[in-house]
């Protein structure tokens, strides 16, 4: 019934995560109403997204060459990585200021989706504690069952490397990012796991 | 912060109506994880959207030729026309096995804006309903201010060319689609204007 590059580009829009197909159908006839050039310019985005685009060999972020701008940062604290499941993580983190460094870990341990430590580049963030003058490895995982049990995990794995390198144990801190209620959040409405939390991680006025 | 064709490509998805640069960084992290051909026919899908693409010289529908497949189906009840503001109300006609043909005014009238009969397909509307043998017109304009108000003066149009040609008066009978509860809607939310609409349009049980 439509013309098929409009059907084609509304089925493409429907494969996007959260993107029904009203909104998708709606995006495309917002689309219609932009010239060509317009069109050609998304297209190319779109087509050449990931064109010279690799991953930064020390924190696996997102780079445009072997070492990502946020590593290749001298003016960064080089001494104090945050350790996050994913890079749209980091584009939350940049927006708070924090002007350490990171490491992307590609997920959490998962046993029923079948992902183990193996799966992620945890070998890897070992060896920059190994290597790297560190003073602060900051877990700043989400707050989910699997991203707990990912801290713990590396916590365990931090300090199994710690009996065996006195020098780290007193350089290295591992610190994990609060949980707590959110701010503007209300204590009636907040689950009570959360609410332990906040009150486990109490500060003094 | 973020390689350029990232950024570049958030940018492209942040323009679009209803996307917020969060929404647009979920979409492009989601792209990135597919692989190459998968966002090469993404980006051609719109990139060659407008590529072939017409408006039907008789209904203004997106269309493949001068004529799109909904005028050019003899199956369908050539007619009954439904007159609607843009193409994404034929879709969603389309959906409710409506088997007439349609006519896209292109908006409504809305003198804030500036839009003028002159700046809609008003005049090809007008000239089908002199050279069509037509029995249906229905006007399925949207139930807003401008949406009244266009039907209201397409009415009056009408109704001048009738006194003109008795022919088209004993033939053509003008209707409007409903205005009432939206089924599954409940009266106690429903607001004033649309409850009084729904009284007035009552039907015998």
């Amino acid at each position: 019934m439509l013309p098929k590059t409009i059907q084609d580009l509304i089925e493409e829009f429907s494969k996007l995560p959260g993107i029904g197909p009203k909104t998708a159908n709606r995006l495309v006839f917002y689309l219609l109403s932009q010239t060509d050039s317009e069109l050609r310019t998304f297209g190319e985005a779109v087509s050449l997204l990931k064109k010279n685009l690799y991953f930064c060999q020390k924190c696996f972020n997102f780079a445009e060459s072997e070492i990502c701008t946020i590593c290749a940062d001298s003016k960064r604290d080089q001494t104090k990585i945050a350790v996050v499941e994913d890079p749209l993580d980091i584009v939350a983190l940049e927006k708070t200021g924090f002007a350490g460094v990171y490491h992307v870990l590609g997920g959490v341990i998962n046993p029923i989706e079948g992902i183990s430590p193996d799966d992620l580049r945890v070998k890897e963030l070992l060896e920059r504690l190994e290597k790297e003058n560190l003073k602060e490895l900051i877990l700043a995982l989400n707050p989910s069952l699997e991203g707990e049990a990912t801290a713990m995990y590396l916590n365990r794995e931090i300090d199994k490397m710690k009996e065996k390198s006195p020098e780290l144990k007193k350089n290295l801190k591992v610190t994990r990012i609060a949980r707590g209620l959110p701010v503007g959040g209300e204590l009636e409405y907040a689950d009570e796991i959360t609410l332990g939390k906040a009150l486990e991680g109490r500060k003094e006025f």
